[in-house]
């Protein structure tokens, strides 16, 4: 056991819109560290941006903005051949839009996180990387950027100074290059609950992650994602949550500058 | 002639919006001295908000958010019945959006303006309006709050403590109370540019306007409206510009605080 | 017991959007005989409207069109001032869209029903009522048009020759004119779902309701509105359609001509 | 000179939307024997399209629904990582759409075209043609169906059994595969006017167009896109038309079954 080691557990929220209702974010957010709340582009809107924003400041949670592609029909999960610029100017656009709610309660923009096909483009794509990590360093230069583990998104952040988090999944698999194992693939899920929470916890306290091939690869876990919605998902949540502490992990959001 | 008068001149600037281009805003500019930029929800989109945002420093004009109801087909120009709660929301949500574009090219947001539908509801309800002066003072309380002159708007920035702008029509009729004449009644546009610039000088140098009744009503004009877009509304800016500026008076935006 | 007495019950369906899912529409279809299917504008994509339409021709129940204003963040409940020409064209094109989903599965539409603001301010502005029933007439003149008993959408639609649909409610209450109690009034809505029941009973068997003033008013009552989300909704459909069929009234979609 | 030769002129009409002017429209109707109204998605919108319709009804050209991405800020012109069913209900929504403006004002719809990135996916995804194909035969099985010429998009619509329109380019450059040079590449255009023309004279005489790479290919030229944004646009159109004429070249819509 090591007392000195620190994680932070993320999760989206603020994904209703307008009469539709999604996630849990009341009961989830006991358990998680960071919150990721959307910024009207794929889910959310101006109403349920403010509510999510109270409630993650009430449960003292970081707030962090969780920009994605202008497709609510698709929840911002369809890859869009948008330019870099088209992309740091929605992510600039949906950063300050954000942060103007938590600005107005008094609180303050702890980190960005992309979301979906966004997310997910920027860890392999190094021109959309660096349009996403120019736009956090132009609005809010002190905020975290969140990006996959080892990603061209990490990578870019690092270049411009910013300070960024490794993200690492509880319930992904991982290659031998240290990448996530395509959801096309068997084996892309771990549905086993204690085999993810153990796959987390050697992550935290080893910064490794036996992959597909057997093989352990490097892996930096300062953050870990969790998932808001569904019943297991919460489960997982309180899971993960009560051993990680077991095992004297520190939960918590990462410093800002 | 009085030196000492001071007077803004603002325009609705970047209302462009992906492919389709609208407004003449590069042609505009030199004769104006505030911007009001559409923030997304009636018109602009992010790159163009950033387009516009370049253009307005570039050529030292203050910036202001301008935000309107979501209704893009409608350009903001229809009624919506959106209470209080939700028109605060869309206000918080559309200033910072604005800002970041702001602070990323190293301005200040120097007002607020609210456009088409959601100004002339503002104007007369004074739920709306206190709503809007809240999104303001909650997100950049010190910028200036822009209303038309002696409109419900203006009294709840003032009750909140807001600098306001009380703004006046060049091409606009008045009544004996001191508001518009009703686009719907005949006489409510001053089609010629000589009786437009002499209403304005009248108002800017004595605090009057000769209403549609024959009498002289009071009226504060800290900032004129004038339109960017035909041929017409850039010569008439023009004019007004000149005409203002031979008369001794100085064109400049409000200080903020 | 009056055997020939016939009657349709209809309910709104397809309201989810994308990700998100909301109603339970397969759990209420077998309680109703028709389904106004939303199209994209307030509630709905086109992949809910394909897949609600499988479901309605599945259960045999007559296919309506719920067109409804642009207005997906306040699902379609907020009063937008629209012309009457804006309200055609957007009525036009909500029926086209839907009745393409139908006319791909060999289906025929049946009616059009028109959505919360839209629903209510064309039972009470003939300017408005009468652009949706010469939409209706324009592109199917065969289906039927249902509005609130009594209103301007019922007079514009006869006016034209239209079929219409006298529609009553059985959760709420009406006043001595035949109109709805205003929600923003007490009373306005029955809790009850026994006197819900007999107040429907009594509109079909009798054509007659007892007003909030005591009096009893003359309705026709073609159609019931029945809502489809919620546990007590179901349970009041069930009862609904119990007690109507063993009334020995006919639940039945009207006849198109 | 072979006076039984006929082709088809299409052009992308009805691109304005709400406020938002774009195109020629009714200078370039009379050049042109078909035309490819937007549906909303990308461009358009109700009053747009019943307008366009009108105008085309008036100048008796062919009209066709041009169904686009939902990407309005975009254009349509973004690839989007939609899935065939997906792209399926978008496209028997758009058709539907526009059907019923057709229909209010008793034309009759002549064909479906696909709107920028769709169309251009559609010509190289047999996945995306298939669904784009169904979705014409499930709705509008005698309309024609427009694609690239020897594209997957006409494969799938003639496997259908639709009547297909092989789509040529007059100021686009060929490779030897019949494939339009990227216009990534240099030479992508065709600058000259002259050049132009002769290029589709020759694909309408003699079936074959000179590629990049200096052989012949065969083409089959049922229809040519002109622009009708633009002065040039508008000029090319009106030369193209006169040449064709002066060849002996009927200029006419196909025939729908």
């Amino acid at each position: 056991m090591n007392t000195s080691l620190t994680v932070d557990v993320n999760c989206d929220l603020g994904e209703s819109f307008g009469a539709y209702h999604l996630g849990n974010d009341e009961a989830i957010l006991p358990f998680v560290t960071s919150a990721n709340i959307a910024c009207g582009f794929h889910a959310g809107d101006p109403s349920v941006m403010k509510k999510t924003v109270r409630l993650a400041l009430a449960n003292s949670v970081a707030i962090g903005a969780h920009p994605g592609f202008p497709d609510l029909v698709g929840f911002g999960r369809r890859e869009m051949a948008a330019t870099p610029e088209e992309v740091y100017d929605m992510v600039v656009y949906q950063i300050g839009a954000l942060s103007a709610f938590v600005q107005a309660q008094g609180g303050q923009l702890h980190h960005v996180k992309p979301h979906g096909a966004l997310y997910n483009m920027a860890a392999v794509n190094a021109g959309l990387a660096q349009a996403i990590a120019e736009a956090v360093y132009h609005v809010h230069p002190n905020s975290i950027l969140y990006g996959l583990a080892g990603s061209e998104l990490i990578t870019a952040g690092q270049k411009l100074g910013l300070t960024v988090a490794q993200e690492v999944f509880a319930d992904r698999t991982y290659q031998a290059d240290g990448t996530l194992t395509s959801r096309k693939q068997p084996h892309a899920l771990i549905i086993d609950q204690h085999e993810a929470v153990a796959q987390v916890l050697r992550m935290v306290q080893e910064g490794k992650v036996r992959s597909q091939q057997g093989t352990d690869v490097q892996i930096q876990a300062d953050t870990i994602c969790v998932h808001g919605d569904g019943a297991h998902a919460l489960e997982f949540a309180r899971i993960l949550h009560q051993t990680l502490t077991q095992e004297g992990i520190t939960l918590k959001a990462m410093d800002t500058v």
